[in-house]
């Protein structure tokens, strides 16, 4: 599995802060598509499509490949797990410890002032 | 399970691309902290500390509640969970492409020649 830099995850963060990426990488999960065809759904200019490609490749997110006068793109899943398991670390961290707060919840009597009661 | 906006979910991504707020979201995932405590580790002014706060409670994804004097901050699972399974749900859809390319190569003749050959 590759490993990445915190820096390189705050650039795949940034790359999906954006509607319209995230879109695409939308689309580009159901397979790899060209260029124009990705550009398809989208109310914008090539280039506006071609600069928000360029941030999804910096990140690693998405990869492209050109062949005679076609580049196709597709994702990367590597990177998208990457951000994915910095997320579910933290959240399965938060549940342990609900989880412990819990069996220590369950161990105290049922009711604490009972020892003071007649 | 609450539901989130794209919007909400854009300000999420952009929250946790900066690595101080990661480090903020990663303690506090280890459970509920003031604010004062949760600063301590990081090499900057109160103020930077409190602007990063507020970024990831407009976000979200951090909650805080003030007691007398205190301000104790912790994380939202639910929130994590959101841009989690936006992530995931894209991996699972390019992972179920995979394997169905792979039943298809799977249902071809070994040697598509074969027909031709006396």
């Amino acid at each position: 599995m590759l490993k990445y830099e915190p820096q390189a995850i705050d650039v795949m963060f940034q790359a999906l802060a954006d509607p319209t990426r995230r879109q695409m990488v939308e689309r580009l999960a159901q397979g790899p598509l060209s260029v124009s065809v990705l550009a398809e759904p989208f109310a914008m200019s090539l280039p506006a499509i071609v600069q928000h490609l360029k941030v999804l490749e910096d990140s690693g997110l998405v990869r492209s490949q050109k062949v005679g006068r076609v580049r196709t793109c597709s994702v990367e899943p590597a990177a998208l797990q990457t951000v994915e398991r910095w997320i579910s670390d933290r959240r399965l961290t938060w549940e342990r410890r609900l989880d412990r707060l819990g069996l220590y919840l369950d161990s105290l009597p049922d009711d604490p002032s009972e020892g003071n009661q007649p």
